[in-house]
C-alpha cells in the first residue's frame, strides 16, 4: 500500500466507504439499498427453509463470527444436505461493512493461514448458496437460531486497581435489544461473545425479556451461553469444529436446545459437549481459562528476569521441566509479550462483572498483576537493547522485525510491538518496522510498516527479533549480517537464534542479547566478545 | 500415645534419647559407641568392596535421603548383584538418631503408604546386607559417591518483601565442610538437597575446594547437582526410580560422573536424563518447578473466592476446562491450603539466592504473592465457618478432620490445619482434632490429636472436613450426622461431600458450606434451607 492509499484509508472513517485490511474499498450502501438486498436474502431464506433448512443468524462478523458462520453453513444432515441457511450480520459502518462485502464475494475477510476456512466460505457462498452476509437487522426476524458474536472490550490495557477497569456494555446491549425487538418467540439465542461474568443473566436476559414483553410474547425465552475457543492460525476451522465446547442455558429447555444446535455442527463424538449449571458458570470458565494462560506467562516473565541475571538458559530449563506431563508440560517459554484480543482483557471482564454485576468485593490480585506484567513485557526487550547500547539510543536506527502478535498470523490486535515502538521512539531511536504478513497497522495507522526487509535492515544500527515468523527463522546469522552491515546489536526476544548463530554474530563483532538467554550473558555475548 | 508419653517425648529433646514418630525410644550412643559401630560398618564396606561394589554415602536420612539410600542399595549389576554398599549418615541428635536406629532394624522410619519402600529397606538391610546407617562421619572417608540430602529450610513461611526471607545455610555449610575434610580426592559429591540458586557454585564448591586445598588435594573436584522429585505417597519409590531427572556438573567430568552414577539406579531407558549447563541451572529448575505449582494453586484460590460469591461450582468448571490437554489439564482445584516441605519454601530459596549469592535486584513478585496467598488459604475455611455461625465462635466445639498436609500420608510438615486451628482458637472455639494417620503432631506438640473419631464428633457443634483421607470420604452424610448429633454446621474444604450429601445434611437441618462450592450458596444450603 502506498502512503496515499494509507491516507485514504485513514480518512475513510469519515466517509461512507469501508476499506478492508488488504486495501479494497467498498461504498457503504444506504438504508434503502440494505433493505432491498435484505429482501432478496430473505426470499432465499424462505426458499431454503422450504427444503427443511433452519435459519441461523450470526451477529458480528469478526474473527469468531465469520468462522462460526462458515462452520455452521458447512453442517450437513444425514442425506448430506446443508442443515442451515446462514446469514451473517454486521454494521453498515466504515470499520465493519468490508467484512459483509468480502464474505458475499466468497472471500475470507481476514488473512488466514488455514486453507479450510477459505474452502468453507467459497463452498457455502458459491456452491451450496447457504451463506450470505448483510447489514440488515431484518435477518433476525426469520432466525431459528441467533448466535451473538459481537465485540466486547475493556477500555484499558493496564490497570492498577479493579476500579480502573472500564467495560463498555453499550454495544452488546444495543445488539441484544435489536434481537429482542425482532426475534421469533421460539428462537434460540446463543451468546458466544466473551462477556463479563454475570452478563447473560444480569444484562442479556433482562433486556430480551423486556423487549419480548413489550411485544406481548409470553412463550418462554430460550437463551444459552457457549464460549468459543477459536484460534486464528493454521487450525482456525478445526478450533471450532473439532474442539471442546462447554455450554449452559438459563433453564433446562434452553440448555437442551443449545446442546442440539451445537451438536449439529461440532464434532461432539470425539469432543463431547460439557454442560455447566448456568451461564455464570460458562462465562466464568472462559475468563478463568484465559486468565490461567495469562498468569502462567507473567509468572515465566519474572523468572526470565532472574534467569538472565544468574546467567542460565531458561529455554533449556523449561524444556527439562516440561517432561513432567500433566503437571508441568504447559509451562511457558520466555518471550516478547502478550497480544491479541483474549489474554489482554478477559481477566478484566471477570473482575468488572464481579463488581458491577454482582457487587462483590473480590480482588483477583494475581490475575490483575499478570495482565500488568504481560503488558509491560516488551519493555524488557527495550531495556536489553538500551543496556547493550549503554543507554545511547538517540538517533540509533532500530529495525523491529515483526508487528503481529502471533507468528504466521497477520493479526495486530494489542500487539506487544506497540509498546516496544513507543519506548524506542521515546528514547530517541528511529524505528523501522517490517512484517511479512502486515502491510497496514490498523491499531497504529500513524506507524509505517515496510514490505521490504532489505531496506529496513540496510540502515539498521540495531535489530530486534520480535516475532518468530518462519521467514525470520530462516535467516542465518551470516545472511542477517549481510543484510544489516551496520547493525551493532541484535536482541532476540523470541528464541530465534541458536547458540551457534549468536556465536557467529559475536565473532562478527556484534553484540547479542536474548530474552531468557542468561547463558549468552555469561559467555559475554552481550559485550561482543567470545568465551 | 498417652499424655504421659507425649510429655516424655517433649522432654526427650533435653536428654540423650531420640524418639521416633511411632513412639519408640532410642538411647543416643556416645562418641565411642559410634566409633565402634562405624568400625564394623567400615570393615563390612571393605568386604563388599572386595566383591567390586562401590561405596555410596548418603548424608541426611530424611524423607528424601532414606528413600534414595534404599533405591541405590537396590541397584543391581548385569549379574544381578548389588552395585553398591550404601551407608546412610545422620546426626546423633534427639531429632535424628531414631532414623539411624530404625533403618538398622530394617524398618522404614516414616509411615509410608508405599509397600515397595518397606520391601527395599528390608531386603537391603536383612538380605543383601548392603545398607547400613550410622552417626559416624568416618563413612565419608570410604565413599566413591557422596549424596547430600540434608535439610535446608527458610525460616519464615510468610514474607512481605524479599528482604524478609531468611535462609539458614549453616547446616549445609557444616555438612559440606565435613565432606571436604574427609572425602576421597576422586569421589563424586552429588548435591540433591533443594538449595538456593547459586548454592553449589557459590557455597558448596568453594567450601569443598578450601578443605581439599588444606589437605593438599590437587586432583580436580567432582561436584554435581541433581534434584529429586520425591513424592511421599503410594508411588514413593517410583518417584525416584522411574521418574525424570535433570543434572549438571561444575565441569564436564563432574557431569559425566553424575550421569553414570544416576543411570545405575534410575530407569533412564523410559525416562532419559536431562543434562543442564551448570548447577545454577538445575538449582533454578527445581525452584521454578515447585514455584509453578505454588502459583497455580494461589491463582485458583483467588478464583475460588470469586466463584463462591457469584454462586457457581468451581470444581465442575475446572473439570470442564481440564479437557484441554497440554494447556489447561493441570489447572488446580479449589482447596484447603498448601503444606509440606517444598511448595511452602522453594520460591524463597530462589529469591534469597538471587539477592545473597548473586546480588541481583530481581523480585519474584507473583511467586512471593502466591506463597503468601497459599499460606493464608486455610483462613478462608475459617471465614466460611465463622460466617455460617454468624460470627459466634466463642465456646463452639469444632471438630477438624485431618491434620496431615496430604491425603493418605501421615506427614504434618507445614500442614494448613495449623493456621485453621490457630484461627479457631483465637476466635474462642474449642478445637478437637482427628487424623487416622497422625497420632502425634511433631510441629505442634502442644496440640492433642485424638485417635477416636466418634469421641471427637460426638461433642462437635461444627465440623471442618480438612483433609480428604479415604476414611473420611467413606462417611455418608447420614453416618456423619449420626456420629455428630450436635453439629449445626459442616464446612467442606476439600470437595468431599457430593451435592446429594449436602442436600441430605440440609434436610437434617444442618448448615453446609464448601470451598469452591458457590452453587450450594445459591441453593441456600449454607442457610440450612433447601432450594
Amino acid at each position: 500500500m502506498t502512503d496515499i492509499e494509507k491516507v485514504n484509508q485513514f480518512s475513510a472513517a469519515h466517509f461512507d466507504v469501508s476499506i478492508s485490511p488488504n486495501g479494497r474499498s467498498f461504498a457503504i450502501p444506504d438504508e434503502h439499498a440494505i433493505a432491498r438486498e435484505a429482501a432478496t436474502i430473505l426470499s432465499e431464506a424462505a426458499r431454503q427453509r422450504s427444503f427443511g433448512r433452519k435459519i441461523v443468524v450470526v451477529q458480528g462478523l469478526g474473527f469468531v463470527g465469520t468462522a462460526v458462520a462458515a462452520v455452521i453453513a458447512a453442517a450437513r444432515d444425514a442425506r448430506g444436505e446443508p442443515r442451515y441457511f446462514v446469514v451473517g450480520v454486521d454494521l453498515p459502518s466504515p470499520s465493519s461493512f468490508w467484512k459483509i462485502a468480502l464474505i458475499n464475494e466468497a472471500v475470507v475477510p481476514f488473512p488466514s493461514p488455514d486453507p479450510d476456512f477459505e474452502n468453507l466460505i467459497r463452498e457455502a457462498v458459491q456452491q451450496t448458496g447457504n451463506l450470505r452476509a448483510t447489514a440488515s437487522q431484518l435477518a433476525y426476524e426469520w432466525a431459528d437460531f441467533i448466535v451473538i458474536d459481537v465485540n466486547l472490550d475493556a477500555a484499558e490495557r493496564i490497570v492498577m486497581t479493579p476500579s480502573d477497569i472500564n467495560v463498555d456494555m453499550d454495544g452488546l446491549q444495543r445488539a441484544v435489544r435489536v434481537i429482542g425487538q425482532r426475534m421469533q418467540p421460539g428462537a434460540l439465542v446463543l451468546v458466544e461473545t466473551t462477556v463479563p461474568v454475570g452478563a447473560c443473566e444480569h444484562v442479556v436476559e433482562p433486556l430480551l425479556r423486556a423487549e419480548r414483553a413489550r411485544r406481548g410474547i409470553t412463550q418462554s425465552l430460550k437463551l444459552a451461553h457457549s464460549y468459543e475457543r477459536v484460534m486464528p492460525g493454521p487450525q482456525y476451522v478445526d478450533s471450532i469444529r473439532h474442539f471442546w465446547r462447554s455450554y449452559s442455558g438459563v433453564d433446562a429447555a434452553s440448555a437442551d436446545a443449545a446442546e442440539e444446535f451445537l451438536s449439529s455442527f461440532i464434532d461432539t463424538h470425539s469432543r463431547p459437549l460439557c454442560r455447566l449449571d448456568r451461564p455464570v458458570a460458562t462465562e466464568l470458565a472462559k475468563l478463568l481459562e484465559n486468565s490461567y494462560r495469562a498468569v502462567n506467562i507473567a509468572f515465566m516473565h519474572e523468572w526470565t528476569l532472574l534467569a538472565e541475571q544468574v546467567e542460565v538458559n531458561l529455554f533449556d530449563i523449561v524444556e527439562s521441566i516440561r517432561v513432567r506431563k500433566g503437571t508441568h508440560d504447559n509451562m511457558r517459554h520466555p518471550g516478547f509479550g502478550v497480544g491479541g484480543y483474549c489474554l489482554t482483557k478477559d481477566s478484566y471482564l471477570a473482575q468488572w462483572g464481579a463488581k458491577h454485576l454482582f457487587n462483590v468485593e473480590v480482588t483477583l490480585e494475581m490475575t490483575l498483576a499478570a495482565l500488568r506484567i504481560n503488558y509491560l513485557m516488551p519493555r524488557h526487550t527495550f531495556n536489553l537493547l538500551n543496556n547493550t547500547l549503554g543507554g545511547q539510543m538517540k538517533g540509533v536506527q532500530v529495525a523491529v522485525l515483526g508487528v503481529s502478535y502471533l507468528p504466521e498470523v497477520g493479526d495486530t490486535r494489542n500487539s506487544p510491538t506497540e509498546l516496544l515502538v513507543d519506548d524506542l521512539s521515546s528514547a530517541g531511536a528511529i524505528v523501522a518496522l517490517h512484517d511479512p504478513l502486515v502491510k497496514y497497522w490498523r491499531e497504529r495507522p500513524d506507524v509505517m510498516i515496510s514490505e521490504d526487509l532489505e531496506t529496513v535492515l540496510r540502515k539498521a544500527n540495531a535489530i530486534v527479533l520480535a516475532v518468530p515468523h518462519n521467514s525470520y527463522r530462516a535467516l542465518s546469522a551470516d545472511r542477517l549480517m549481510e543484510l544489516a552491515p551496520k547493525a551493532r546489536a541484535v536482541v532476540d526476544a523470541q528464541n530465534m537464534l541458536s547458540d551457534a548463530s549468536a556465536q557467529t554474530l559475536v565473532a562478527m563483532g556484534r553484540r547479542v542479547v536474548g530474552v531468557g538467554k542468561g547463558h549468552w550473558r555469561r559467555r559475554g555475548y552481550h559485550l561482543g566478545k567470545q568465551l
